[in-house]
């Protein structure tokens, strides 16, 4: 070994990490753009709905914590897949007869981005293919990139509430397919799912005898006159491994406390199981305060929260539709549940905007409202709007970007 | 694609999880021996200061971060790296003249477990080899193994405090080679490296251009007369990346939350940095409300709280050489740091014991005594007691053992 001519650190840079990228951070740090110094920015681009005060954790959530705090006995280890009783509350809370769980299909990680990273680690090797809607969660491509295994993409349609192209995604599926993931309701899309939609997802698993990643951390985040069906609800045949957590419906992201809940359907997914358990001892599990709170975070939290929550939305789902739908140039797909909604521009409209990055970097520029562009979601010509902000500041970046539409449309 | 005939549903276990075993759990698992029913079980087997009740986090670190539950600020998405203040607070106690570090140096995890699992996922591709101790903490071996990069085994010499054995350890690096691992203080050994020693395991890394990884997690846990010196501390010019955390020092191993520490010495590691950064994106970070309380946990802790801890282990490591190095076949590494104790097993003294797994075996069998075995830390006929139990339950222990091995000794 040479020793005295090569005199620069042998520092390696893995091929994991080059291939680790998330999207949204690289468009956003790529924009490059300053916002207008005569107006304040308002963000939309953030799926946090703490970050504007408006939307708080529950008071009986926070004394919950703070009992366990007191109480000095979960401070230590757990288990690397989650406290007995963190588990059994999550069984409990999930569990349906049609889909029965127990503590034993509960594996508690470090944020659904965790147990994510948990089931993806377990199940797919370089050969096997994903498939991952298109518009979505930029995840699920950056996880599969990471780890080096492949993703296809599936369409979703817009005019059809964002529903599942089904001829097109069967048309994806071959040998390599892994499994099948749906996220519903959906981010970026807020699209929630009929029940024969999810059906017609579930045949077509069945003939391919592929198991379903239901990414149901919106779950029960879902306006009037919806339903939310969990996709384990409605098969009694196909695996599913559904994940979740408390970030979004406790209103709490920076908690880190998340799961994936196993339903093995006779023992398709048994092996499974112990496979995301050994995988959990890597990083040895989440917080133990939180977890020991979750049952009563979980099973205690009054109704009315979940209520209130929802209702501020619908409000400004309303209040956005009503808006935005008004300004030529730009059509709205109205959500059925979760926090977003997708807003399409009609590029052929405006003069002197070539496409979403366009839009979105002048948006910034000249009206400081900072909304991401559908490319970060592998959907050009959309941009999507979070809409947890408080409505005056909601109807405030509205009125900016129809004075920004107007200014910009072919006369 | 074969739809009818291949009934099984395509569920795969990838190499990746194939390949992940925490020793530990594995060694624990196959145990299954019973203890002795009528005496009670005294546990000396988990690296967790919690599990007795006697070690508890200081009061003023619980009121912190009831302050930020209260504060409702810290609910939110973080950095996936740490909240700036959390990462300006670490670097500020970590900081020392010699290894200067900024915010900028800091990745925080989710636990030095997820430290480390962000340092190896940025450095090594499958043709690397790490460079690891024996006796040494299971988890490097794990991670190895899960990740598909190779691991040499390096030895540590009982006789001489568990120092390294250089010549050896030179006789193990190639080109492979990506990073030398160091440990100190150690699990299991307790051992706290003298400054000559660090020196020379620096002069190897210089000689090689090899980075250093220097898991300091018990860093300050050191008993009188000895002294702590941080790898950084000790070279400008070799690259380090310290990996650290709350977990021990401050007694709340289940709060998940440590971090790695960059010493790029002249830019060497400044493209690892951007790659941790990314690796980081992939689970975003751990707690918020744990990180928004740091500044206070790192920089307000009253110094007699660690003070008592130390005083607490220190009595227990006299208590146990006292009772321990009296009994006839056993011989006692007496440590110098951290929470653990290796106690070597004279096999040839007993008459009906071959090795350590029926040591421990039939401890746990008769005398309710569970310790782990050697063979866990790749170092057969040898066990590791963690010293934080209560005096009384580590008295009742040590009558028990020493009964047992008088039972067992051969006439």
């Amino acid at each position: 070994m040479s020793t005295t001519t090569d005199r620069e650190w042998r520092v390696n840079i893995s091929e994991v990490a080059k291939r680790t990228c998330n999207p949204i951070r690289q468009v956003v740090d790529c924009m490059k753009v300053e916002p207008c110094a005569s107006k304040h920015v308002i963000s939309l681009s953030i799926g946090d709905p703490t970050v504007f005060g408006n939307f708080n954790v529950h008071p009986s959530i926070q004394e919950s914590l703070i009992k366990q705090i007191k109480s000095c006995k979960s401070n230590g280890y757990g288990p690397s897949h989650g406290l007995l009783e963190a588990r059994k509350a999550i069984a409990k809370k999930f569990t349906i007869p049609e889909a029965p769980l127990n503590e034993n299909d509960v594996i508690i990680a470090s944020g659904c981005s965790g147990a994510l990273d948990i089931v993806f680690n377990a199940m797919f090797d370089k050969k096997h293919t994903l498939l991952i809607p298109r518009p979505g969660f930029s995840l699920y491509r950056t996880m599969a990139e990471a780890k080096g295994f492949s993703f296809r993409e599936y369409d979703l349609i817009p005019e059809k509430n964002w529903e599942i192209d089904l001829q097109q995604l069967e048309s994806l599926i071959d040998e390599t397919t892994g499994a099948i993931l749906v996220n519903n309701p959906s981010n970026p899309c807020g699209s929630v799912y009929s029940k024969e939609h999810l059906l017609d997802i579930i045949a077509l698993c069945e003939k391919y005898r592929l198991p379903i990643i239901a990414d149901e951390i919106y779950c029960d985040m879902v306006f009037k006159g919806n339903t939310f069906y969990p996709m384990a609800s409605l098969t009694q045949e196909v695996p599913i491994i559904a994940v979740g957590g408390i970030a979004k419906k406790y209103l709490v992201p920076g908690w880190r406390v998340g799961w994936a809940l196993i339903h093995s359907r006779n023992g398709s997914l048994d092996k499974l199981r112990t496979a995301m358990i050994s995988l959990s001892q890597l990083i040895i599990g989440a917080n133990t305060l939180v977890q020991s709170a979750l049952p009563d975070i979980l099973l205690n939290t009054p109704e009315s929260f979940y209520e209130e929550t929802i209702l501020q939305l619908e409000q400004n789902v309303k209040l956005s539709r009503d808006i935005l739908s008004e300004i030529p140039g730009l059509h709205v797909v109205e959500p059925q549940g979760a926090m977003y909604m997708m807003v399409g521009v009609d590029i052929k409209m405006f003069k002197d905007i070539k496409n979403d990055v366009e839009f979105t970097e002048k948006l910034m520029c000249e009206e400081s409202v900072f909304c991401l562009l559908g490319q970060c979601f592998q959907f050009p010509n959309y941009f999507r709007i979070v809409i947890t902000a408080p409505s005056d500041q909601l109807q405030e970046a509205y009125v900016r970007i129809r004075e920004f539409c107007a200014r910009h449309t072919k006369q």
